[in-house]
């Protein structure tokens, strides 16, 4: 194939890469696969199972082709995976082209192909919005999880240090102590377990109420500001590229006042010159 | 009927129709309507069955007057209907015309009439108020709400692919899981299910744990600075009908530094031409 | 007594109720009193049950000796009635003033002692303002709860027409409805109300959902709105007064940029009449 | 030792203490004490009771020689102290050298030796400023706290003589009394506890849902309320010691004008002197 020939392939995929009906049809085929996926987990669906197989193999057919064509249509090939949107759609149609023929892969392929219905996710700008607000709040979050993570280690290795030997169930070692911590953090039936040790140590209320004002109140209230602070900034910002807002009110009489100055200083100037051609 | 006699019972209607005393009524006759749609749940209610009924024809008969009265009070019969409330109001009235003759339809026809106290939400300022900040939030909690759709039919398509063998009651197929993930996000007796399922695959408590800190966490937050949001921007918009607040004053400072600058520019010219006059 | 006599005497009063350490003895023994009445509640104290009656008197004579002296230390007996937390004060006094000789009305008025411990806000600073943040909320707390009884009463009428052959116990009529839908609303068991209904209509959980969506969701977030709402207008209150803040450098930035204008003014009327003495 | 030689060494330890790769291993040391402690939850560990005894022996000395560098590495020993965090790690380093000879003291040993992983807290930059947030909103919260306390102490009371006779294990006296209500408040279970009640009187449930308005909604709220106003200060201060935001661009403003007003009050005396030097 000669250079001006793809150029003028690359010319006709960007194009359709662009249009919107390509892009609905798209999204309907995303659609289309959820269904088909949900189909499948219905008893009713082994008579179809032919169909249905037949179905999804168009349909990754078709995702492999759409991803083609989106790659095909950048300029340089590196330039697809600089956007971040892009590597996700990749890794989610490669990730579903993992065979399904040996028993034991069989299921991780099926799951691999749930993940199809994220790209729903790539496709409809509100959402992407949503899940950059989600990526941007993450970081912060993830120090609330640490410091979260050493209250429950400490609580934990205490629960399994005194209460093992009451309820070996709920506090074998510090890793299931933990998972009755976290069923206690949703209040999921916790007072039984107090009531249970409550029994061998009467004070172990303290224990449980303690904790639960950590997790429960600390926690999830920081949680909340982090995702409120989060969609503050997000608000602001977008009130700052639309030039509207408070902020762009007090820039403006900032940038006014200066300039008041430098008219002030002209005229200053003036009128010492003024004032030095009329001595006294 | 003349046409100078219509416009006559039009203004009679429209003073009518703004009177305070005929609004107190119109929300007594709501009040009541829901009182009689109250008596008839009580098991002593049937013994003045016959009473109850000919109440709940007087309260219809009462709405359609009313509705027919605000109706004939507008200039043109359109403009009824160019108000969101109106056509709120005249659903619920029209709607509980439905005959209760035949038995199929009566349960149908009383649940029509329940919506009737939905009615003191258009008559009660405050409500409205309440009711259009909500309306206000629907659009972006439905983009949320469809990214919590996306994350429960994941889930739910992989829990019924993991867990249906395990128990089939909560893991049937993908629309069973996913009623079975709204029970958890609710963490109602959420840790029964969780150990169930771990007893076939251990590391099961990924899969709950991933689940309730996003549906939980990521959701129930997003929904809060929504709602948060809305009621903010009431709030500010509110002030700035009033004319108080921080953004008014800014704007007003704007306008003062704006003028400063017209004043400037004028002296400046004065003293350029003073200047002229006296050269060196 | 003698006019001045009185007036000497209020004048002790009036020192008295601001003198720290009365003020301290107060709190104490509200505290005590507090005590007593948690002491009242375990069994061994029916062996103490004389010494606890005569705490009780001591107590119930000290606040009426209290609240005399400072009603004395007003000048008029009225002002007295015009602070909000000295009627808080008086009322829970005098209530606990029912005598306990009747059996009927021992507990009530046991009941009534047991409110004394809320003087302990009135005597608090930092809790009289939780207390007035709290009374600042309350009015359109009232609309949103309003709001919610509507929702409430809407569906509870609904579940109660369909449901209550299902299970009288929760749907028998709408009040008991109400209940069991408060009880949803706090998630506590309600699948299994939830699966029972589904027996027979299938499609009840939008019922289900729907309701838990409003309740748990809107009016919870709502409630949140409305505390943080007079929270943050509370704190920005206190800065207005402390003359710190944002807004207290844009009103002084307003009035400096007024003061710029009428110098501007001054200066703009002497250069004119410079210029008019040169003419050219 | 010569005065010169400690100064000497005293240098080697600070540059010790502030050196990268030193703090790295100490957080390593950390990590690997916390892996310690919880292998010592399980029950394979037994066999190796006696390794792990001397990896925590070596684990207490490294702490004791790292706080002997960094107590050495101050000018003067108080000042050390004059640091929260260096308080933090001593009470905790110091704590976990009880001897665990006595069977009686074991227990508590361990415990002790279990908050070793808090000074995973001090360690870590982002997690000291989530500690600090947490103490700063301390104060208020304990007043939210003592608030909160009220109310269940007078439901307590209340509950405890109403109910006792109803069922002893919730009602018993006022401190269960509470533990039972703290139950409630989490929505644990709590409709089996009031169906109970209504059985003798039928209107507790005004008890039930009144306190759960209280304690769920009030204070759940002004939790959240007081958590997003440390973080939004946390937030504007950080912002104000960077130059940005707008709280800065305000305070630029304010000394631009004030500046405006020097330049011009300049301005005025030239003219004024420009028009004495030119009489009518």
């Amino acid at each position: 194939m000669e250079r001006a020939d793809f150029r003028l392939w690359q010319d006709k995929f960007e194009r359709l890469r662009s249009n919107k009906i390509f892009e609905t049809i798209v999204i309907a085929i995303i659609l289309f696969s959820a269904l088909v996926i949900g189909a499948k987990t219905y008893d009713e669906a082994v008579a179809y199972s032919g169909l249905i197989d037949v179905l999804d193999y168009a349909v990754t057919l078709f995702f492999i082709v759409e991803i083609t064509i989106r790659i095909a249509a950048e300029r340089r090939f590196r330039d697809f995976f600089k956007n971040g949107w892009n590597i996700f759609d990749f890794i989610i149609v490669v990730g579903s082209l993992i065979p399904v023929d040996s028993a034991e892969s069989m299921l991780l392929a099926r799951l691999l192909r749930i993940f199809r219905v994220l790209r729903l996710v790539s496709m409809v700008p509100e959402l992407r919005v949503l899940m950059s607000a989600f990526l941007k709040a993450l970081p912060k979050m993830a120090y609330v999880a640490l410091f979260m993570f050493i209250i429950f280690y400490i609580y934990g290795a205490a629960g399994s240090l005194f209460f093992r030997e009451i309820n070996p169930f709920y506090w074998e070692n510090v890793a299931v102590a933990m998972l009755t911590l976290f069923r206690i953090a949703t209040f999921e039936s916790w007072t039984s377990i107090m009531y249970e040790t409550m029994e061998v140590y009467p004070l172990s209320w303290i224990y449980y109420l303690s904790f639960i004002f950590f997790s429960a109140f600390i926690f999830l209230n920081m949680m909340i500001g982090i995702v409120l602070d989060v969609m503050q900034k997000e608000s602001s910002a977008f009130d700052r590229e639309q030039g509207i807002g408070d902020a762009n009110d007090i820039q403006a009489i900032k940038a006014d006042v200066t300039d008041l100055h430098s008219k002030l200083d002209g005229m200053t100037e003036h009128i010492r010159q003024l004032t030095e051609r009329h001595p006294k």
